[in-house]
């Protein structure tokens, strides 16, 4: 079957706490709506600095969670000179300690990721699917640089709606972009 | 059959024309010696400009060849804010207009491209692993990342050594890199 493609460049996910840290009472507001509903590319965007290197204009994604996560490529992270595990949104065992710097302040800790490829899927679209026995689909962009992509977590919530999400360098290398209809399989 | 795989950051390559523009009478050094037989990563570096932005520090490959061309990621290309076709290695038909900045000197051409995926082989090997028959192969990495890379061209001379080329958003986002030992097949 075909999914939505997003392509995920670098961005930031924070917790109450944190935004308030870096933005203090500004409020967070809305540029885009994002396809997973209530997901929202805000008005806010943060520097990331590293020993090595600061990396400006990230953009915070909304609404405020309970973990603050920064999610960079293995193309970013090289270009930060850290090593950050890949790991499923929200798990962050073993996540590289970064600086996020806002307007009003900073905040140090042990947050950064490698996001793994992954479908959000609910339960319904999982069942129609028959993608009830499997944890992983495969993933085929199909243009000059046909690409096969394994290792596709399935990510099932019940708010969640069809979705295929790559990071920029998976999306970049195989030139495939955010809307484009992908062909997923077990 | 397994082979060496190289990861190519963004690099140039130049005619002795634009180099002595650049560089003036300076030699151009060996800093380390490439796979490729005569190939070399050499002491100097340029800055490369587009509209949008400059990049610094972009190494310059040897020995200077017929031709200038800068090859770029696709993630490069976004960040330059320019779309540069993809290319083998030479062919600079519809390739972007960039301008190479050096010490002494800058040059502006259209001689940017993206480098499709690409296997280095001599006449022998290409036989000797019967790939006589086919002009493209496609690579398997094995990781917790596994991927399938289609569509990469053969690229067959007498002084090649078997090698294959990844460029760093296909290397990057399948967590694969210089050194490892990667299967191909037809």
């Amino acid at each position: 079957m075909e999914v939505i493609l997003g392509v995920s460049n670098k961005h930031v996910h924070l917790t109450e706490e944190d935004y308030k840290t870096l933005f203090g009472d500004e409020p967070l507001g809305v540029v885009k709506e994002l396809v997973q509903p209530g997901q929202f590319s805000s008005d806010k965007k943060v520097s990331i600095k590293t020993e090595k290197r600061t990396i400006d204009n990230i953009r915070v994604l909304g609404p405020l969670r309970s973990y603050t996560q920064v999610e960079v490529s293995k193309t970013d992270s090289i270009s930060l000179g850290i090593n950050p595990p890949m790991r499923n949104s929200g798990d962050l065992e073993g996540a590289t300690e970064v600086t996020i710097i806002g307007p009003n302040g900073e905040v140090t800790k042990p947050c950064c990721i490698l996001a793994n490829r992954h479908l959000h899927i609910n339960p319904n679209q999982r069942r129609t699917l028959d993608l009830l026995d499997v944890d992983k689909v495969k993933a085929r962009i199909v243009n000059d640089k046909v690409t096969i992509f394994e290792d596709v977590y399935i990510k099932e919530d019940p708010n969640f709606t069809l979705e295929l999400h790559l990071d920029t360098d998976d999306g970049n290398g195989s030139m495939a972009k955010t809307g484009d209809m992908i062909e997923i399989y077990k």
